[in-house]
């Protein structure tokens, strides 16, 4: 890691963690060439946020949180960014859920697929949880979805009825919600296709909404959630960003 | 190249063209781990301007080429990410000057500098232009920069009186300002160091900056150019693209 990433105290420690990560996983080959694009991205959308967790977004991770505590049959969606940058609190997450993660990417190759497998295995040992991990072995297909980017598990994603699904692209993310699934997003551009189509959308930093998921107790009732007014909130935010800087 | 890039007439096609590019020169070596991710932020930010040239940035691309024109001494500077973007147009403006262009990157290995001074040796072949490239034997250094980023040659960054630093890093463009060079930056981002630094910065992609410089005759005037009231239109541009998003 380079040295600036090294020193907890620098201020960009943790936008420096994370593409310390992305790099990391570049190198095992778990990642498609846009990763690293999109991640720019949305460093540009987290710099108008202020790199901080707002209000709103703190008010969507907890309806998040507690959806995925009733729901029936809850599922977390892992591509190679989010295994890449989150694997760990993913893990956790659906540890304390007692429900499985599922692998699915945008450019499946087997390559890519064993590749965040073999890491995700490999975490999971080194936390010591005991999570089913999905993703090796297809058995269903998403409805309105074409060839490889349909690819699911039945006892995953096919099935459930509650999903998380962190930095989506738009058009999966509309194949879900057409299944009638409450379908929860985390990505920093309130104005994607995938923020706007979602049925919860938090619009944070993925490991600032995973550590504000976590905290969220099974008991806690969150605030009403309105999922326009959330999205608008942070559209203001942003704007007000940019004005101030 | 992926289908969508192919088709000229899709709404993408400027912005695939220049991921293709990119993609290209990172299997070439020619690019650092993080020129991906800063390609990336870039693409925020001219989202947020409606990937267009602004009047401001129009005004500060004429003068940029106007002051390039009546230089004494004129060279272009180009790292990984622009020889990846617009090596083309590089040389045809080194060309159209008569000036050298001289390869500099920040984060500098032999294996990386080799790779992008290949391809600009094959795309000067390829144009049939006569310009000179600099970089590969670095007789200089620029003061006020420590280690293998300062170096660079006399005959060339040294010794120049006008200097274009497309996507340069802000240290870099400090430490030229500070040689009382003219320093021309194009820079997608306003806010940046290296945007508020220079001499004159052209908000605009890579490619539509060159593209208006290259219009750009010898004999024409430009408007008068104030540094501030460039940035300030660009940020204006970007609030107004943001907010009616």
């Amino acid at each position: 890691m380079d040295e600036i990433a090294a020193d907890p105290s620098h201020p960009r420690y943790a936008s420096l963690l994370m593409r310390h990560r992305l790099e990391a996983a570049a190198k095992r080959g778990m990642l498609a060439d846009s990763a690293m694009i999109a991640h720019g991205r949305g460093e540009a959308f987290d710099y108008l946020l202020g790199e901080r967790t707002t209000q709103s977004a703190r008010l969507a991770a907890a309806e998040a949180m507690h959806r995925l505590w009733h729901a029936q049959r809850p599922v977390l969606s892992l591509n190679g960014n989010v295994a890449a940058l989150a694997a760990d609190d993913m893990l956790r997450l659906a540890s304390r859920l007692g429900c499985p993660v599922e692998v699915n990417i945008f450019y499946r190759t087997p390559e890519r697929m064993n590749a965040i497998l073999s890491y995700i295995e490999e975490r999971k040992e080194v936390l010591g949880l005991d999570v089913v991990v999905l993703g090796d072995a297809p058995n269903a297909a998403i409805p309105g979805l074409k060839g490889p980017r349909a690819a699911c598990h039945q006892e995953g994603i096919l099935d459930s009825d509650v999903i998380l699904v962190p930095l989506e692209d738009g058009d999966r993310c509309k194949a879900l919600v057409a299944m009638g699934k409450t379908v929860i997003v985390i990505d920093l551009n309130p104005l994607s296709r995938s923020a706007q189509q979602a049925s919860i959308t938090v619009v944070d930093e993925l490991s600032r909404a995973l550590a504000t998921m976590l905290a969220w107790d099974e008991g806690e009732m969150p605030e009403a959630y309105d999922h326009q007014t959330v999205l608008k909130d942070a559209h203001k935010a942003m704007l007000d960003g940019l004005s101030d800087a």
